[in-house]
């Protein structure tokens, strides 16, 4: 290995397609700094995907870049914040020229989409890691927060449930795979115009990645109050309805991976959302009543599991590490 | 494990010291919020350490806590920039109670000195690998850059070289530790105040984490000059000063993990920093002639290696990970 920290960070993170003029000093100190405008706030979010956990490890490299830097976009849609720079933690097993080549494209790709510019990072060996910590603003005391939902609010979900779940689950087995779920699994689209729009619309909104059940519960449980889910309602590909037909629905609430957002908001809001450019669908209400209670198709109840997407304890995992 | 990431932030990492009121939004959103004051720039730096490559296997949670704060706080000290906020990306092979409390103690008995808030993180399954992204900020357009040191100039460094370096390779080779060597690899001090009180005086400041000759380097290629280093007035414990004894003054120059500040200043502007409380030594002078000129005290030359640590080819990797 006859690669420095420092000529890699500069080989491959250096030439990027987004100079933004308020990055004053971006890869090559000891630190970058940037400039926020009058009335504007930092908004944070860092995310790590480790591979045999977050991704199989024979994700190409090229969906790695571009589905982390989809994760990190995603959390900020889900303040309502405009993204803006990146630092990236980048630890790889050996310096390999065409994995870091193709994964600064993947990344590269939103970023440029976003106007996210890469401002710093380290670059370090050992089992493959990658943290990226994307930094952004909102306008001052303009945010999306979790605790604000209202009883009697609408709650609606961004995009389709469970495809890319699925996906994993058939890359795991081994079987055929979904190509729709597999596109989803691997660039999944954050919702960052959506996020942006709900400002002022919105009472609470979260970002679905561990699941529709786990995320919708730390909204209703950071609000203190509870929800009706209608099965029926919730929008769904014809490949994931067809897991659904036996009774079994843990796939769109539970299996995670989905980028997408769900919020609450009154319901006499619900006109003014459809103006969006992706799938909004309204899929229950929020109750007075703790808990979430899922009514199925034919009127009766199903009981979700109640944990989401664990990191400690998913079938990825299970099937990569043990 | 049964453990959720969202519970482990909550149970270690949401009970600190510090609170700052300018967080408007810490820990449990999707991203935290923060406000920045009227003419101050926002200042970012991330490191990452890996367990057997940064650090020996055998390390106490409390020390590896205390180094990834202090490791990034050292890195705001070089561009002279107020310390702020944090955020965490763990990655952990297992979770452990008694190795997350010990950790969370030794970060935040360093967060706390210095008011650094952690706003957020994610928490992860794998080889255990620590991300810090640190946030600060800087009066507007001060900041220390490297690419500004002047012909002429004197160097100076911060603290002792080389201790810790000689207690890693005692570490390494199972000798006899030098306790003093022990403490500065596993808790170096950060010198924040010294690099906040460097600004208008230095003309370029470094953190020499990788080295003296490998950081010093970097000041002088970005400033397009070269300089002549005394070696006899390196600041040198008795112990390090030992190994030099036979003329290899690799220890001091080459072996990394010295958390001080390397910086270039006028040599008018030398009676300015006595009021410091840490130790500053004036090492040599920087000249016109490209590269590092190392006069040994009988009057000869040194050739010092050009490369500095470097993580993808360390002792401590050859010996943890071949």
């Amino acid at each position: 290995m006859s690669c420095s920290e420092f000529s890699l960070i500069e080989k491959y993170f250096s030439r990027q397609a987004i100079s933004r003029s308020d990055v004053l000093l971006g890869i090559g100190d000891d630190a970058a700094v940037m400039r926020l405008g009058l009335d504007e706030q930092l908004v944070v979010s860092t995310d790590t995907m480790v591979a045999g956990v977050h991704f199989p490890e024979a994700t190409s490299p090229f969906d790695i870049g571009y589905k982390l830097m989809a994760v990190n976009l995603s959390d900020l849609a889900a303040m309502g914040a405009q993204p803006r720079w990146a630092s990236l933690a980048l630890t790889l097993p050996e310096s390999n020229d065409d994995w870091l080549a193709q994964f600064a494209a993947g990344l590269f790709e939103l970023a440029k989409q976003y106007s996210v510019q890469l401002v710093g990072g380290d670059t370090t060996r050992g089992p493959l890691t990658l943290t990226l910590t994307l930094q952004g603003t909102v306008a001052s005391d303009q945010y999306l927060q979790r605790n604000t939902a209202q009883p009697g609010d609408a709650i609606v979900v961004s995009g389709q449930l469970g495809d890319a779940g699925l996906a994993l689950r058939q890359l795991l087995a081994k079987d055929n795979i979904h190509a729709e779920g597999l596109a989803r699994l691997n660039r999944p689209t954050p919702r960052v115009v959506l996020g942006q729009s709900l400002l002022g619309t919105a009472t609470a909104v979260i970002d679905i990645s561990d699941g529709l059940i786990a995320d919708l519960g730390h909204i209703l449980d950071a609000s203190k109050l509870g929800a009706q889910i209608q099965l029926a309602d919730l929008p769904l590909s014809e490949t994931v309805k067809l897991t659904t037909k036996d009774g079994d629905w843990s796939l769109p609430l539970n299996a995670g991976d989905d980028y997408e957002l769900c919020f609450t908001l009154p319901e006499a809001q619900l006109a003014r959302l459809d103006q969006q450019d992706c799938l909004l669908t309204k899929i229950g209400r929020v109750v007075e009543k703790k808990g979430i209670e899922c009514i199925t198709p034919a009127g009766g109840l199903f009981t979700p599991q109640k944990a989401g997407y664990n990191h400690f304890s998913s079938a990825l995992q299970a099937e990569s590490l043990s």
